[in-house]
């Protein structure tokens, strides 16, 4: 069982604008630091803006910062958010041409399934993921030399 | 979220095999009644083969049915089986490059939540899908004109 690639950056986007603080980071900061593509990203910060998650402002002395914070950004309703087009089996999605769906209960177990997956992921929001000791250690790993 | 193909077609043969019985089918009248292609299912047949889900015989006279019953095919254990080279996140897998794995809670979330999505499906067999309005229906769709 896999998330999107999509749903994977944006978490840690958003983890490190959260241990960045207040003042903006730039994309290319991230993508510096978790060495991944900074075209990846600048997707990833224009859905995370267009929701509601950054504020993302352009220009030369732009950037992106957390526009919730942490302690409101759900997990469990973000994740639920970015996988929206996702499906978990054919039978959940637009394109389905499973023969056996009209008399086929897999779907309504694998629904109840996934529903547990979001429930239990519900229960945390990024700041239960930031206690003391795990910032301390983000901030070491993330803004060594940005502070 | 989105399962493997191999999962969703290992499914729908196991399904197939329940409602058809005790007699051999063929793996190129499963490909056939479902629309898909013979080379994944022979695939997906020598993997639930190797598992001991179902018995495959060759030559002429061959085909396969189900080794179990369907009441001891359980849908948790069978997926996470079938699941089990996947990775919900870069972090889960063996080629994780996540920079801040180490001071991440992130994996212990999501670990979490994927343990309730498996506890969910443990809660059904193969048996369960298949009520008896269930098996008239997919006996209709899958074995019209086999029987």
């Amino acid at each position: 069982m896999q998330l999107t690639q999509f749903t994977d950056y944006s978490i840690r986007v958003l983890i490190y604008l959260a241990v960045h603080g207040e003042k903006l980071a730039t994309i290319a900061e991230i993508a510096q630091r978790y060495g991944i593509s900074k075209n990846h990203l600048m997707k990833v910060v224009q859905e995370l803006n267009a929701r509601g998650y950054v504020q993302a402002i352009r220009g030369k002395n732009g950037g992106v910062r957390l526009r919730a914070s942490a302690s409101d950004i759900n997990l469990g309703k973000l994740v639920h958010e970015l996988e929206g087009g996702t499906s978990l089996l054919e039978c959940f999605g637009r394109n389905n041409t499973c023969v056996i769906t009209p008399s086929c209960h897999l779907r309504h177990a694998f629904a109840e399934a996934l529903n547990s997956f979001y429930r239990t992921l519900e229960e945390y929001t990024l700041e239960d993921l930031l206690d003391d000791e795990a910032q301390l250690g983000l901030k070491k790993i993330l803004l060594f030399d940005v502070a």
